[in-house]
């Protein structure tokens, strides 16, 4: 079972401060087998590829190619139901939707000097989605990063997803076609990574790579980085509840559960203000968990990371969740709106008791990839942002650098550079 | 002298490609030592600091206070000249009405569902500069960092400074009173980083650290993200200039200098379309070097790593420029403006022949801290948003739940989450 704070006990603050110094991802050294993996998919290309997954998916390329093909992604649209379909295209429409108003504006104007000055936003050239194989092969997360790469205006953007035994989730294919995903190849794990950042015979290197992955995934990326761009790496899931006694017991048990059954590692906390509700809701638990399917996981991650939160006032949880920063943060009070403008830290943040966070794993339109392990405090969710950059445009002319180029001067000589100093004097027919 | 190119010759793609690849830095590893300072600081807290300043420093925090107090702020406007001063204020007001632009606006709609969504843009709670000490001591980076914290709405801003010897750049101290800095705290180096993250007795810890450091601090600031936010690891400086034949070859070859001087290991790299012209820039560049108080970081730099490329014509300049993506890229041609439009990757683009990249370092407004080693690619400057985070927000009545909550559950039970599928499902009343 959860284990059970009240902010009026002696050890709160202990046990509080405990929680949130939990570690809760075992993150296994695997740092030098992947620098082995990605040297040699540098030196090797193709050939390193088709054995390691040999090796490690059961799969030999040879025979079906590195890339999936068109045929194969048009194939798969007959395997997925349409209802499942219909849902697809909702939230890729919805995605699309919300992600387009994210686009930033440029900015270029002449200031009280005569200065042209202003920055201009760029798509990266090119993204690579990294896509687990699995029972983690979510279509829902190729649309979640596969869509704002599309919105920035990426022109080349690819997918790789291991292929086990040359298994595909039709799913996958379809998302990516619906998202607009321009190359698909059937390789996984470290050797993908580093085909995305170093490129191969049939693969073009990206600039930036995205997307979740197994541990080994995960330090592939933070090694490539600098050679290419990439995403925060996101850590086991979690929300954080804040509910009053207004609530059905059974529709926040759900929620918590919904949460649980991603990982053994995810986390689920309420907090309450009604040690009644809180019962009742730790019975619903229990509950709903005899009939899950996934109730294993679940259980696990109840077990060992719940917890419930007494307050002696909901007044007390906007500050709770603002030290706990959770990746996701429910709020279904009477006064949620109130609430929600006091929160800081949060992912995401679900308003009202008919907002359950699953809606943003799918249909809303907002992202679902979202800062985990308290990273709110100074990370934000995935969004077009992400796969565009910004450069600093000036233009001087002899008037604006005769008006600006003095002071320029005397701060360079301030910091002992004079040929900063000179790179100004020089134009202006001045003494240096 | 620099190596010369030429987009003509046979081995141009070979000699590019050596020339894109260059390692301009030798990265000390001094991870275990770091790590052992972090750990320590964590255990002892100031007794550490004092401990490793005392060691580093050769100063002693007992004498001094680790905090530098707000008289000391103040005596240090006398020791600044009335003209510097000037240069100060007027760096910092400009800076500071180009980021303002920057802030970026919230966003709160109801959309064709009757869905309640949007996003939310907030500060983090607080930040910690690192500025470090001796001749690297500039306070136009103290503006550069601190500037955008405030404009983002930083409430507390810290500042640390190594003080070896117990000196501190009175330049430094007032920029940081120009811009707002919060707190001040004479120590640097890996301690300095690792108080900024964990805290100690006397230092509240940080969410987010920025700010240029020496391979330990660099090497702290990558151990210590996760638990606060970083910014980028800054390398050598660099600039591109693309330039015709109608420029000062004496102005072209200043500009180069101005990044040459910066360190050993900076790269100017010139492109031009006129064998002549480039002839004439190298010849002034050897005359400029022979009067510089930097020449011998600023020869090592053009010897080492500086480049002429001659390319047939100009409009080859561009996709060149993209590859290098620059730090700085000057644009000093008669069609300047076009090509402006024509380059995607550079970290700031300083356009015709009035704009000497220096104005930028100084008092344009725009941010001296861009991306270096060919990050510009898929990363921007320093800015505003560098110290805010986006918070999704969703509200969600029964209606919208109605119309929206069926392709959810369509989406979890084709992930096979039915844990997720249900509590959507228990709000509808709908069977799971």
């Amino acid at each position: 079972m959860a284990q059970r704070l009240d902010t009026r006990d002696r050890d709160f603050e202990a046990r509080f401060t405990a929680l949130l110094g939990e570690k809760r991802e075992s993150a296994a050294d695997v740092n030098d087998a992947v620098a082995k993996i990605i040297a040699r998919v540098r030196e090797e290309g193709d050939a390193a590829l088709i054995d390691l997954t040999r090796q490690f998916d059961r799969l030999d390329l040879n025979e079906t190619g590195i890339a999936v093909s068109a045929d194969e992604v048009d194939a798969a649209r007959a395997q997925v139901d349409d209802a499942t379909f219909a849902a697809l295209e909702l939230a890729n429409a919805r995605i699309l939707d919300h992600h387009s108003r994210q686009r930033p504006g440029d900015d270029r104007y002449t200031d009280d000097r005569g200065v042209d000055i202003g920055q201009r936003w760029t798509p990266v050239a090119s993204a690579g989605l990294y896509v687990p194989g699995g029972t983690a092969s979510y279509p829902s997360s190729v649309l979640m990063n596969a869509v704002p790469a599309k919105v920035a205006g990426v022109k080349r953007l690819v997918m790789v997803v291991p292929s086990r035994r040359g298994e595909l989730n039709p799913l996958v294919l379809v998302a990516a076609k619906l998202a607009g995903v321009d190359e698909i190849y059937r390789i996984g794990g470290a050797q993908a990574v580093a085909a995305l950042a170093f490129g191969t015979e049939t693969i073009k290197p990206v600039v930036k790579i995205v997307g979740p992955g197994n541990a080994y995934v995960a330090a592939a990326k933070r090694q490539v980085f600098g050679q290419v761009g990439i995403d925060m790496v996101a850590g086991p899931s979690e929300v954080v509840v804040i509910a009053d006694a207004e609530n059905d017991p059974a529709w926040i048990a759900a929620d918590l559960l919904a949460q649980a059954e991603h990982d053994a590692a995810a986390q689920s906390i309420l907090i309450t203000d009604d040690a009644a509700f809180a019962d009742a809701v730790i019975e619903a638990v229990e509950s709903q968990l005899a009939t899950l399917p996934r109730a294993e996981t679940a259980r696990a991650s109840w077990d060992d990371f719940g917890a419930v939160i007494l307050v002696a006032s909901l007044d007390e949880a906007p500050a709770l969740a603002d030290r706990l920063a959770p990746e996701h943060l429910e709020i279904a009070t009477g006064n949620a709106d109130e609430l929600t403008a006091k929160v800081s830290d949060a992912g995401a943040i679900f308003v009202g008791r008919y907002t359950p966070e699953v809606i943003g794993d799918y249909v809303a339109g907002t992202n679902h990839v979202l800062p985990t392990a308290r990273s709110a405090r100074f990370a934000s969710g995935l969004g077009v942002l992400d796969f565009m950059k910004r450069t600093s445009i000036l233009k001087l002319d002899a008037d604006s650098l005769k008006a600006l180029g003095p002071s320029a001067m005397s701060l360079a000589r301030a910091e002992g550079l004079e040929a900063h100093r000179r790179s100004v004097s020089i134009r202006l027919n001045l003494p240096e």
